[in-house]
């Protein structure tokens, strides 16, 4: 059975030496999050999911969810308990807002939990996951009557909350959706139609789920200006906040899925039940997706969560596992062969993942500091380019984030060889469950269309020219150092490449957008590895400093320094071939007929 | 549910068009092998694998195999049946040896034929799989008796076999194999031991199931060279070639695994059973290792026949989905949506799929020519640069062919966006039968240093030069024509790549072999992009002259140019990547002890 640890000292590492946080204490919530109490929680979060969540993560997979014929759903034994001591705990109120019960600590310190939770049971952890998105857009959008009748309760973790978007026909293309919503008497809409892929839709963790439902009011137009958000209760909420009726709402049947078989993703019948408008009518879209991109985030986090627990994972197998000889020649003679961890390209695959998981989980932290930052910080102009950066970096944590991190699964199960295919052994579940974060809430090609179509060109180009001007400030502040310099070189040669890159899209994308879409997803890449570079120098610059001024643990601090290295020696690269693959353009890729595909 | 047709078309464009059998008609089996044989062949075996394979391949992953109380193990329902048609079609014998029954026809359309099995049904594939290569190691080793006894049965598929190495504590290290064989007085031995992850060890398709086993006699070295290889029928075989009495082995369990379900994967108790020892003692490996390389060829085929079905399927539904608009404005506007088959993302990976799968093939049925060519051809010069060669590019096939054939399988269930992660439409089960093909056979690492380590070194790397000058004799003889020579131009810049690479691991190899070790699996995907490179080069060059000689089909054709430079532009690029990869030595994935790979 693998094992987790919560790597709550590598993310004390960024939130207080990195990012320094202590920095923002003058802003709300920032007051709180102390360094002692970010070590607090990061290592009380941190044994509650090694602890408590983890021990039901492979069992979870193996009995999976169980609808029963009454339409009610059970999550996987252990997990009601687990769900409830969370709760209890109070861990997904950390970055609520104070207002409606929650802590109102910074995000930056949430996120860091979230990927604990996440590494250590993502199943269990997608119950309550997108109940703070539900919350954001409640609080965004809701009249006050919603936010005092919902948030309270959502905010506790004892209702959660879900996001319906998807139907038979329809999923990135919202437009397409066909959910009615019929304007009654009272003021409520009964909600007519059938949602699919509905995660965490229908169990038994929660007394209370609250579904945010998009769907078309009868004389919308027929696109996603018709598009309006709806609240729906699976039971319905009484003025005074006691549960009332059953709504007419329910599971119609849950997925045989290729992963996370601990949730339930459910498909939703909706059979006039009743709902409350979020926001004005026909502007449902915009609210969802202050939802969605708080999710997105939240799936990028899995990415990085799942690539640690396999990582911890292929490490100790390769530490145990004894297999042929040193290169160099025995290593320890007398045994009758070395462990695997002598092999260099079981430790290529190792040190790949060391660099890929703290990078990334640097970037997730720093976009969690960008989201307080969006909303808290002193002037407008800082507000804006957090949100900037923010917009910007939302659809590489997401998209680049979970292919690596699917990549990096994989990695691990190989280490462990046939081993890994075994399904008591747990690294093949990592490969499964990681593989739906490239898929939800946006599959990845649709982040790479949203990072490119959308967020580059967005007020001419703003917000990458923040990024640029942050990533050749630092690199230019590192060059005198030489622990740093070959490091901060690296990263700028790669920066060059985004900089051709996004030139290139400036000079060809308006002659033909499909220049743009053919390109897309490597452009993606090339940012993923440019904002890893970005998080790498300033963790290798942050080591160095630690290492002047003699702190202890020199080890972990000269362990960052050799793995930035790695990073620039071996992920670097490959913004320099991205960059070419772009500028092959559209032509080869959009030049056959449909006929061309068939097989023969 | 997923569908399958055979691409016979373009199997016979590379084996008459491109490889041009018909010139190496003096050959034995050859003759037989006429442009109007090999299309019969392929077609019919192609509606064999699409008709009576394809339909049991969903179904029995869903249902897995069943061991029995008493040890015996029963295949899906169906398998037995469709193997039985199998053996009685003969698609088992097309490469067997005549002498005992076989078809004698050259190996490369018997690969050709093996894709589309593997294609059709992966794990049903398996059950004959290894019987082949069985056969191959008895015709080197075996004595005139045991192959009287055992080869013709076979080779008509009546009885298959099995390959038996790997032991709880040694999979890659065969130096660590306990399985004992204990000489008896009437000359065979007494074989005892466990070993696991025996794919179709056991179950009910053939009548007898003839294991190949490695242990170690009593007095043997304790290291690889005290290997040796056994005969171990299921059912002893009586001199007259009836079956005797049931042998001391029998299946403990069957392994629950990621994917391959409906092949039994099991766990074998040797109990004293009576073995028969094969070649000499302690040259057993070597002996094994016959059957090793037809193995690593037929996994390398497994790669690209998931690569293919998975393929077929995503463009399927790139047609049929409709989401979202062409970026280029509305394809079919009397839709509510376009196909998917607009966005260029979505094109890009189809691109991508087809580039790898059709290249991909050709190389693995120039490596069915060239196992023919090392034992047929007219000179011992030719036989030796054929199985030069053959030798350098199986590990590239096995080791490139499967991590790339993985990749596109992943891909091919992105485009099905969240349908993909949903059991019952079969994308995701390509997924996790094309996982498996990375990691057995020995894992894609050991290939890497099988690679850099044996196959480059071997008589002053003379394989590679013979490599080298292939490439580059092609190369130019391409440049004339200005349908080929930008292709010609980025496959000479990839093999560029590929010579620094070599010259770096032969300058930094001796000095300290984890140079070459940390880049090894780097430098198989070199060798992969420019093997696969030489094969559009060629079937490029292969339809310009079509085009020129005005063939019918010219769309075909036309979508060989135009995916040829599909490939230089978005595959060739990673070259250079990679050799710098490969250029960052051993340094840094060497530098950090175990203690800093811990999690904190």
């Amino acid at each position: 059975m693998p094992t987790y640890k919560a790597p709550a000292r590598d993310a004390r590492f960024i939130i207080n030496e990195v990012l320094r946080i202590e920095q923002y204490a003058d802003l709300p919530g920032f007051d709180a999050a102390t360094p002692d109490l970010v070590e607090t929680v990061l290592d009380e979060a941190g044994k509650f999911a090694a602890e408590v969540w983890a021990p039901l993560n492979l069992p979870g997979d193996q009995e999976g969810c169980t609808r029963h014929p009454d339409g009610s759903v059970t999550a996987p034994t252990g997990f009601k308990d687990a769900y409830q001591q969370y709760v209890e705990a109070g861990w997904g109120t950390l970055g609520m807002p104070a207002e409606f019960g929650g802590q109102g600590l910074p995000h930056v310190l949430g996120f860091a939990v979230e990927e604990f939770l996440c590494a250590a049971n993502q199943s269990l952890a997608m119950y309550p996951g997108l109940t703070s998105g539900a919350v954001s857009a409640l609080l965004t959008k809701g009249s006050a009557e919603q936010q005092a009748l919902y948030l309270p309760k959502m905010v506790s973790g004892e209702w959660t909350g879900t996001m319906n978007l998807t139907e038979p026909q329809c999923g990135t293309d919202l437009g397409l959706i066909r959910t009615r919503a019929v304007p009654q008497m009272d003021g409520s809409y009964a909600i007519t139609g059938t949602k699919i892929f509905i995660s965490a839709g229908e169990h038994d963790l929660s007394e209370n789920i609250i579904h945010l439902v998009l769907a078309k009011t009868p004389d919308a137009p027929d696109s996603t200006k018709g598009i309006s958000l709806f609240v729906v209760p699976k039971i319905l909420v009484n003025p005074d906040g006691s549960l009332g009726a059953r709504n007419a709402v329910s599971c119609g049947s849950i997925e045989h899925k290729m992963g996370i078989h601990g949730n339930a993703t459910c498909v939703m019948n909706y059979d006039g039940a009743t709902g409350y408008m979020v926001g004005e009518e026909n502007k449902g879209l915009a609210a969802m997706f202050i939802m969605m991109n708080a999710a997105r985030l939240g799936v990028g986090i899995q990415g990085v969560a799942q690539a640690d627990v396999a990582y911890q994972n292929g490490v100790s197998y390769a530490a145990e596992r004894r297999q042929g000889r040193a290169l160099t020649g025995p290593a320890e003679p007398g045994e009758k062969a070395d462990p695997l961890f002598v092999h260099p390209d079981v430790r290529r695959m190792l040190m790949d993942a060391k660099a890929f998981t703290e990078g990334a989980r640097a970037l997730a932290l720093w976009c969690g500091l960008l989201v307080d930052l969006s909303h808290l910080a002193a002037t407008e102009e800082e507000r804006q380019a957090a949100d900037d950066l923010l917009g910007l970096l939302t659809p590489v944590i997401k998209g680049y984030g979970t292919d690596k991190g699917y990549d990096v699964a994989t990695a691990m199960q190989q280490i462990w060889g046939g081993h890994g295919y075994i399904a008591e052994n747990g690294m093949e579940q990592f490969v499964r469950d990681a593989r739906i974060a490239m898929i939800y809430e946006g599959a990845n090609g649709v982040q790479a269309m949203d990072l490119v179509g959308r967020k580059l060109p967005a007020h001419m180009g703003r917000a990458i020219q923040t990024f640029f001007a942050v990533v050749d400030r630092e690199c230019s502040d590192a060059r005198g150092d030489n622990r740093l310099a070959d490091v901060a070189a690296k990263l700028e040669k790669a920066n060059g490449e985004l900089k051709a890159a996004t030139m290139w899209f400036m000079q060809n994308g308006m002659a033909n957008p499909n220049n743009a879409g053919a390109g897309a997803h490597h452009y993606m890449h090339i940012m993923g590895i440019v904002s890893l570079g970005l998080m790498w120098l300033r963790m290798a610059r942050t080591a160095a400093a630690a290492l002047d001024a003699g702190s202890g643990d020199a080890a972990y601090y000269q362990a960052k320094l050799t793995t930035a290295r790695f990073f620039a020696e071996r992920y670097a690269p490959d913004a320099g071939a991205l960059r070419r693959k772009i500028e092959g353009g559209a032509e080869a890729v959009m030049a056959l007929p449909l006929e061309a595909f068939a097989t023969a």
